[in-house]
């Protein structure tokens, strides 16, 4: 199967609440990354953190084997360290093979839930 | 009528709640790919579904009329099986023309609805 | 200034709700294409809509004054006549000079609103 | 670290609602433009306002630092004057070097909020 997508990838909205209302883990609030790998090698990702007023924070390495979508909640990050809540925040995705990366959150801190989603920027092309 | 838009369409967050709040099927929890042919000629569309732990599954074959719009709602899928809920998948999608993909979730889950949309990423020029 | 965007536009997914609850007209359930005009002339825009089962309407006209915004509620659309309620729709969006076009819908059949906004895909440049 | 993004850019959709509902500042309706700078230079961003009956408003300066997010409330800016609530406006953003930007807007006039999100247009390359 062909590869499908881009190989950088930037997502300039990340905020994680920091309390949730209703069952744990489906409507705990957090921010998704959803990747699909179509070709038939595995993607080797990394994720860069960007904060307002420190230094960028990574790389956090993901794996997406071949043929395969993984959704990751920046919330279940751990290495090199975990994303801080009620923190703005922004991310980079770069990856050894194209992929398609799109940008979801639940935001449930009151009892009914927000969601929202966009594809992430492609910038492979229009990297200067 | 010109064709507008790509042949090659990618949905990288896909997800359909296991349970829904509310009269059926307006309020059934849903996600859609609004796809509008704007050529004068038949789209025959296949999409293949990619998940986090298994092989993709498809083709899934639809066909929207020239000059017409046809929003699919992943619910309804069938053949060759349906869609599981409660669980991580993206979606592929191929056209013979060029047509528009937009992807949108209402999730009633709880009392109140929430609603995501975005366009799909359109992949042709961007293959490798 | 400078024109910014493009002279083709599709919004794929277009539903607007046939009942609302809370105030009218901020609150009546409504979709939006929302269009920027940066340029020096007035921007001549005409609408398409594409159904699922019929042949499309339009065109609608509508002006965009230069360096000038307008947010046009598909349920304001009167000429040729009024957008169906509580059925599938899609939307061509053509220009003579370039524009930006967003996507929006405010949902509130139930109590609390639900929100859904994307740009809209830019054609130019694809059109086979 | 190289820069990401694009140089121009436009939000279609602009609406601050008149009122909130829950805990300020997090609870506070707003919209905001998410801006990722990823170069290793300071990016000086403005944005200029649109509206549908007056002559645009601007610039706001705004600076990203090096390796750097900045989320702007367009609730936050002051000068030239603050940006009228309840009513429609568009935004250009233009910058000296390549970033990403992120629309969001968090609408708290019911009980529970609304969430939407997309990606700004990012206008280079389609200069006319």
């Amino acid at each position: 199967m062909k590869a499908i997508g881009q190989k950088i990838w930037a997502i300039a909205e990340g905020y994680i609440p920091s309390y949730s209302t209703g069952p744990e883990p489906a409507m705990t609030s957090h921010e998704t990354a959803c990747i699909l790998n179509t070709s038939d090698e595995i993607a080797h990702v990394t994720f860069t953190l960007y904060f307002s007023d420190q230094d960028p924070i990574g790389p956090y390495l993901i794996d997406v084997p071949a043929r395969r979508t993984k959704h990751v909640r920046f919330n279940d990050l751990k290495d090199p360290q975990p994303v801080p809540l009620a923190t703005d925040y922004a991310c980079l995705i770069e990856s050894d093979v194209p992929i398609v990366v799109q940008h979801t959150r639940l935001d449930s801190r009151q009892a009914e839930n927000a969601l929202l989603s966009t594809m992430a920027f492609p910038a492979s092309g229009s990297i200067l």
